[in-house]
């Protein structure tokens, strides 16, 4: 399979801090990973199509245990605009990657070493949202960076008129009110929309969520999904070619 | 009270790292604030008159005791061109802002605790000065940092002809000499203009002139009064709604 | 003698981190260096030559004692376009710089002790060398920065279709190959020549190489030395004027 780097790179930016190590599904159809974060909290799942590549073949479903602390440093060593191949033989105990340059004169190649990882599979079910927050990506990482100097929870209240984020610490209180708005100024870039049924909120650490908005390169929204008594579901679209969608389990609290 | 928020982040960042908590006083004629750093050798005074905000009303005179990296931590979630409000309650403990973007779709609101802060007001004299420096504040700054890399003390003499910045440490020994002079090339940003009765000198702490560097955002010019027997005042106008000045203990050592 | 500032402190900064100390010699020819790091695996070399300076007079030989890290500080305080003038007495324990800004208005004077380094010579034999790549120093830069990442040496082929930087580590291993071009899309900037009697590879320390990395920012080229036995020599020539070589000896390891 073959993919301008900078993609790859921004992808495995997003998912390190989270994930130390993940086995990786490839099949017919594409590459997937689900994995939960060390401490067990946060679900994090990768979705790559196969028409989202050159070339794509992956001949029988194969699942390659990676360190992406490792991959991350590896795929650093591609320039932005060398043309990637990654490939593996059937008893694969490394991955191969391969750089090449515009003008073909410089070649890289590394391998990866592969691991066996042992991980319970972890079903997701669709669900039924009660609320479903479309804004700016850029925005959102805004918010979670402003309210990491006040606070370690971050309460997210979805209304019809609009959202907010809010936190609270020893040296005082903070609130954004991004409100509901099919675009701004013209520019539906900044807007955001907002589907309801009913109002809902729910308190999440912010550690976590600073790590959701390392996703924020890779897709200019991100649309937060709300349904109460069920974890709180981030996704960025990764252009035409899938996504990484976050899934938080709410803080039980007094504030709730 | 309502500013834009570049202008209130850079008065914080020029007093944080002197003052940790302060007392600030809020009269019908502005905002002003006196103390001096942790370690009682440097002496910091901010003043802002009313008349510099687009609204500004106190009704009474009130003392609010804020921690200054806690404030500067809330500022930097203001976007800087943010229409800033100021607000706080009679019986007030804690101190309230909001930030409104240009086009109000986003609302932020921060509050910060208030504490009591027990502090002696200081008289400061005014003096009759011997000689007084105009000059760049960036040439001011730069001045510092280079002769931070060669000793803990800087002499600064002025005359005449000009001032002279000089600095001396276990690796040798530096100095800097601006001539008096009304233009550069015609540009008078560039200029040192020195008034001068008499000529003096006094050696300084470094480390002190690094820290009132940090106003050198808000004002283009700094100004350096000096006088023998008493501590040097350093003055950046911020633009016409007040200034911060600093005022430094002469040492007394061998050189002098 | 005197010269522009940038050029002497990009030198200082391609050998400080290598040499702490070291002494400078001083002839009727030029100024020349010569001196192992700390660890004496690696040697460095440089040379500026007389008519490299607007003027230079040196009555007799003078070899004096300089630390790097002392002298890198002091040429921090230059701007990068201002007049350098260095200067010494004959029974000099110092070195007095001047730095003169364009407009004349702003002279700065500093010195930098001298000290008593004892240093026996090291004579370097000219060699008829086997291999000598010729390269971009940016990309040999980029290429020592990549492998870094993968390992902790650097294997390096040099055939006459091209060459290739190896390394491996823990996590996998990577390698790049340039080939042997005139020029890449009619601009010999990026290519890579290469002169060859006969295939020559060889094992070196990727901690040295980073440090010779830091010699691209005088030299847009970089050209490396190879023979068998004996060390191999990267030279990066300063315009006009002189050049910086280092020399390391290659590691005997189980892949040569």
């Amino acid at each position: 399979m073959i993919e301008a780097a900078s993609i790859l790179k921004k992808i495995v930016e997003a998912l390190k801090d989270l994930i130390n190590e993940t086995n990786i599904d490839f099949s017919e159809t594409g590459i997937s990973l689900q994995a939960m974060d060390s401490s067990h909290i946060a679900l994090c799942n990768l979705l790559l199509r196969d028409d989202g590549f050159k070339t794509y073949r992956s001949d029988r479903t194969m699942t390659l245990g990676v360190n992406l602390s490792s991959l991350s440093k590896l795929l650093k060593c591609a320039g932005n605009d060398d043309e990637v191949r990654i490939f593996t033989d059937d008893d694969a105990d490394q991955l191969n990657f391969s750089f090449e340059s515009a003008n073909k004169e410089r070649v890289s190649e590394f391998t990866l070493k592969l691991m066996d990882i042992d991980a319970d599979a972890v079903d997701i079910p669709e669900m039924d949202y009660q609320a479903v927050i479309d804004m700016s990506s850029s925005e959102f990482s805004r918010i979670i960076r402003d309210l990491g100097s006040v606070g370690e929870a971050v309460m997210i209240d979805a209304t019809k008129q609009g959202v907010k984020f809010s936190s609270a610490g020893d040296a005082g209180k903070g609130s954004i009110l991004l409100k509901h708005q099919k675009s701004v100024d013209g520019d539906s870039a900044l807007a955001t929309s907002i589907e309801i049924n009913e109002p809902v909120s729910h308190s999440l650490a912010l550690k976590f969520l600073s790590n959701f908005a390392k996703a924020a390169p890779l897709a200019d929204r991100v649309s937060i999904h709300m349904i109460e008594d069920a974890p709180v579901m981030f996704e960025f679209k990764i252009s035409e070619i899938g996504h990484i969608r976050y899934y938080l389990a709410p803080q039980i609290d007094d504030d709730e």
